[in-house]
């Protein structure tokens, strides 16, 4: 897909997110994903612009956070023929984990993974459906290396670009279908 | 898949699926499926198993619950050229939205979904990774009906036989691929 094209999936797909005002609080406007994914044309057109970007590159694993992040990266998982791993909310996982914190607005939170999700050497790419300042995808990416894993890409369906996430992941190759100006941007 | 080529895919699967004692209490024996879901050619076998036994009925809207009902509900949503509605826990989804309350083992909780999610008529496959009692896909199914959807299919990657979930779930067409006899089975 070249760029013209990816941009034209971009304003197709973004015309479709609903965006809510004042929600989970005044001042926030929420960018709604379900109307994309209830819609088969665009959630299929949204999949596979992710897979062609990927479909070349050999990836072991695909890792997502809990739980929108669930939603592309499973599929991405199976369709490039690759394992998927969660990483979960604390207390979420039964077996041996690791565990990250990471800063909130106000306050810290972890997310955890199982030692054994990813081998050493293995390739990954992460996916969250947001991208906003970054914070959670780089705890995913220090688990991830915990373990001894190559963050080989990390891709979102949307991307909050005037919130500077990129520049907190510069180290890695990022990937966004959709991006948003402004907050206030409709 | 006939029923001789089910039971080879159950035996293999379930072979591969963890069984944690004591988690995430004493007595309960957890089944994780994340040691299933990193394994390439196992989350592939799970995958095809499922798309299998739905790719001749015709799906409008796939449905899962948040948060491990994701990880296949979704790629059965895109594999069968569906929409795909997750349901999530309350205060999660941001535009007008249903509630439904259901019982857990003490006190109760809640579930909601777009009101726009479904429209009237609509068939609609269900997913969720494990069958318990029932609880969680029971209240899923009440909420898609008030949507004034139609539940076709219900299916499971686990199913706790034992618990006689599917009891309660008895107007519906229920499939699961690996079954578990007693709490205690490893």
């Amino acid at each position: 897909m070249n760029e013209i094209q990816l941009t034209e999936v971009s304003k197709k797909l973004k015309s479709i997110i609903r965006s809510v005002p004042n929600f989970p609080k005044d001042g926030i406007v929420f960018r709604d994903i379900t109307t994309l994914l209830k819609d088969k044309e665009a959630f299929k057109l949204a999949v596979d612009t992710f897979y062609q970007k990927y479909k070349d590159i050999k990836i072991d694993k695909v890792v997502s956070v809990e739980s929108r992040g669930f939603i592309f990266g499973s599929i991405l998982a199976y369709l490039l023929g690759a394992g998927f791993v969660p990483i979960r909310k604390p207390g979420k996982l039964p077996a041996e984990k690791i565990r990250q914190e990471y800063q909130l607005e106000y306050g810290t939170d972890a997310m955890e993974v199982h030692a054994d999700a990813i081998k050493p050497g293995e390739k990954v790419l992460v996916h969250d459906d947001l991208l906003a300042t970054g914070g959670t995808v780089s705890a995913a990416c220090k688990l991830i290396e915990r373990l001894g894993g190559e963050v080989v890409g990390i891709c979102f369906l949307i991307e909050l670009s005037f919130l500077n996430g990129r520049e907190r992941l510069k180290n890695y190759d990022i990937f966004s279908i959709i991006q948003y100006n402004s907050e206030q941007e409709m």
